[in-house]
């Protein structure tokens, strides 16, 4: 069966954002002055061939462990539909 | 009131994603051959200060429409918790 997988991968909270930083000064420039805080990852779909949706999340696992996510500087979540 | 923003942009689904494909070629490198397909988009958390989940959804639409996402060739959901 062929699940849909969703990986997103984001910055540590502790760590700086330079996309995100550059995100909000560019959200001032054009007006926006609600937003106080953005933090800018990775969308990442997958459509997994497996036999459950334990094994497709196993492999979305694996793969971002292995590809996707630096560990060091990123966290990630997994969701499976 | 801080509402948490998340919004995902991701290409549409008639366009090539080369970085998809690259990911796809990369997960076969590493010996992952279970997962048949890969688009990789942007996830963008805003901390949005705003009277209700309405405005803060309004204003995150406003900042996806103006700079986040380009609706030529992505498109973006937008969830508030």
């Amino acid at each position: 069966m062929k699940y849909n997988v969703q990986i997103t991968v984001m910055p540590l909270k502790d760590l700086l954002d330079p996309q995100g930083k550059a995100v909000l000064v560019g959200l001032n420039n054009l007006g926006i002055h609600s937003v106080e805080d953005v933090r800018v990852g990775k969308h990442i779909t997958l459509i997994v061939e497996a036999a459950s949706a334990e094994e497709a999340k196993s492999v979305a696992e694996t793969a971002a462990k292995q590809l996707l996510a630096n560990q060091v500087m990123e966290s990630f979540e997994i969701s499976v539909n």
